[in-house]
């Protein structure tokens, strides 16, 4: 399995508060790319949105991301991840999304929704640039 | 042609100085993103990179791109931008980097690389997020 360069493992952590740019392949083979919040377990990129969005649509049928990861402080620091979904569950989706609020705002009131049902993706890096 | 809002335009500024993040399709239906320099003429997003790079490869192959462009001040700031390659050209192409350079750099002196031939790409975005 590839390895994060430890010069950069700061992007990764809750300190840092980096946000990811995730991009996807849409149905029709077009790219997205759009801001999204993120952890780091030490293995998983984590990942979680709501049922029904583009980004769960896509995440659940093809699998196959990749992550743009960025200094907030130097924008010539950054990772790239290329991986794919290994895990998607809705168990404890709600608490993730409370841990990411925490990671990113210092509270854990992330709005409940009515009929909102949100959904946590667990990402495995395959590739990783830069090499070290 | 969608418009950017008002709000968000100095974004594209040369005094904010954002990157965008690139994602493209690879051959593959891979999704990449990268983060990269551009500017803005009004219309079009330009980017500019060097011959062969993987950027560069896809961009002829499809065409079609997706740019991310977040407030270097404010991550919540942020304009998705979808669009196509209307025009490439290798034209005053080493000069295009070098107005990028100054415009991230402050300096003009793009370092001229053996070999090297730069690519000018012009992007003209057919979908933009927000609305308004």
């Amino acid at each position: 399995m590839p390895i994060i360069p430890a010069r950069l493992l700061d992007l990764l952590s809750d300190e840092k508060k980096a946000f990811a740019s995730l991009a996807l392949t849409l149905a029709d083979g077009l790219p997205q790319v759009t801001p999204i919040w993120f952890s780091w377990d030490g293995t998983h990129v984590i990942l979680n949105t709501a049922r029904g969005r583009v980004k769960d649509r896509v995440m659940k049928r093809g699998g196959k991301v990749a992550l743009l990861i960025v200094d907030p402080a130097d924008p010539y620091r950054y990772l790239q991840l290329r991986g794919r979904v290994i895990e998607e569950s809705e168990d404890g989706a709600y608490d993730t999304i409370c841990d990411l609020q925490l990671k990113y705002r210092g509270n854990r009131d992330y709005p409940r929704r009515p009929g909102e049902v949100r959904v946590t993706y667990k990402i495995l890096p395959e590739t990783i640039f830069p090499r070290q």
